[in-house]
């Protein structure tokens, strides 16, 4: 086993040195300058990370790592035109660089590409790691799908909300470990565990996101501190807000949730103080922990040695005390 | 072997058993939608028939069938997106009946069902279908793109509009066939055989649609005949036709490509007079009969009794002599 530095560094090589320069360039260039545009890799990492977990070399993972990248940026590109949205890690989005047909072409080619890196791979692991594929990916279609109409509906609950951020975000977090365990030929039990693993795991994440986007350090978080506060997103902040809250703090709420002033920094106040009256925030807070216990708890189902879970629950620990 | 309105049927008995009414709603009910508009049915017929002539059983390779039909639905939905499109199949396209992010966020989830069909095959036919198929997609969106690209370009040249139509339309064609046999598990030079007949007779069915836009029967051919000129799309004809023209004629086509009148009717008229006094109607016959012809002489070296020979021959004779 590496430490995470060393897998990020493997990935990052691998990405600068895949070649997508073909004909005709309108379809091929927005694909460069997303994949470009970096991140964290924290999905393939995950993936490489597995492969290790389980006695393989990480080498042997990269093309599945590879279909994973490609294809949570498939998924931010569609996003971006669904949402409308300018930027994307500080620089121009696909369909603002180029146009919105250059988006929805561009993010179909690299769905597909996603599926063709697995045929490094023979047969039964082709077709097993395409199979989890396709079921997580039409998941996050799924979770997406549940997004967009949550925008326009009232009565989301909990439950509703925990099964979109687990379907848009969790199920992929699950499926890049998983994969690493396909392309090692571990156990059944093991790859179930990890996927359970790194599902609860992107559960706690995307919960530890919607909480920082309102109480992240501004200097230190890269988005807009209480972008979801200005566009009035139902988070988990939100719904457990409306919950706990008395009816004068829910009155509040939703008016404040129905107002678009030229400048929101009252309103983002505001609503944050509810957040932290109604108990909404350390609600959030205790789910984020717990989410991740359980991510860990997963983790005694795997029949791995200990020093290597020691390596798996100290990357979940560093990934949940983020505070940015 | 049976007779084409066989698959026919059991392709649309099949279309009409299949389970897609699950949640969320706003994701699958648009698949449902464009995918019970029907149409001609013609890639996953040829599956069928291919498989068939090759000796299997046409029920096992009912869902290959499948996955290329949802693919070339998908292919619809983000097409007609692209085009502003507002009728499919004399219906309202799925942007226009719901909006632009439904049509892209289906079609999305059309794509990776396409790649779930497959999962009923083993691991070794599963991996050949899937590879071909992830082949053929990404050559479909490059085609879209060569067409989107050429909407904007005043030097496309024959062989460049020829892969054009190869890649946007011919490829699936060749892949439908040549996934039928891939199920029927025929030797490697008989799959590569069909692909070629049913890519040549893809071109040559493709630049029939071609003729058939300015020439075709009015009272029969479904849309609106002089639809291309309409939009002064550089068809086959219009770039033989710029070919062979005087500079007379050169000017007067330029001119017609350049104008929107309220009434098209002189405008149409117009440019297929054109058409046929350049050659370029003519030229275009000619090479759908010479692509036909290419198709039929791929048969040469299908492995396969002289009676199914007889049945491809008269399947490409039937398709390319109908005048609407």
């Amino acid at each position: 086993m590496h430490a995470i530095s060393h897998y990020q560094e493997l990935i990052s090589k691998h990405f600068d040195s895949l070649i997508l320069q073909k004909e005709p360039t309108n379809l091929y260039e927005p694909i460069q300058y997303i994949l470009a545009l970096g991140g964290k890799r924290l999905r393939p990492v995950l993936t490489l990370m597995a492969t290790e977990v389980f006695d393989a070399d990480a080498e042997k993972a990269l093309a599945a790592a590879t279909a994973v990248e490609v294809f949570h940026n498939f998924s931010l590109i569609h996003d971006d035109i669904m949402d409308d949205a300018p930027l994307r890690r500080g620089k121009e989005t696909v369909h603002e660089k180029w146009n919105i047909n250059t988006g929805i072409l561009s993010g179909d080619a690299m769905l597909i590409l996603a599926y063709q890196y697995f045929e490094e791979y023979e047969p039964t692991i082709f077709r097993a790691l395409a199979q989890l594929f396709s079921k997580t990916a039409l998941e996050v279609c799924e979770g997406q799908q549940y997004d967009v109409d949550f925008e326009t509906r009232d009565d989301v609950t909990i439950p509703e909300y925990m099964k979109m951020i687990e379907y848009k975000t969790a199920v992929l977090v699950g499926a890049a470990m998983k994969m690493g365990a396909i392309v090692a030929e571990t156990s059944t039990e093991n790859a179930n565990a990890i996927y359970d693993f790194g599902l609860n795991l992107g559960i706690a994440f995307q919960l530890q996101d919607d909480y920082l986007d309102a109480f992240g350090n501004p200097e230190t978080f890269g988005k807009q501190v209480g972008g979801d506060i200005i566009e009035n997103k139902k988070t988990y902040l939100y719904l457990k807000a409306m919950e706990f809250a008395s009816e004068t703090q829910k009155e509040q709420l939703l008016h404040l949730f129905s107002i678009q002033p030229n400048d929101n920094t009252d309103k983002i106040n505001s609503v944050k103080e509810i957040f932290n009256e109604t108990g909404a925030s350390q609600a959030t807070q205790k789910a984020i922990e717990s989410y991740t216990l359980k991510a860990l708890k997963t983790l005694d189902e795997v029949h791995i040695s200990v020093d290597k879970k020691n390596i798996l629950e100290a990357f979940a620990q560093k990934l949940m005390s983020r505070n940015v």
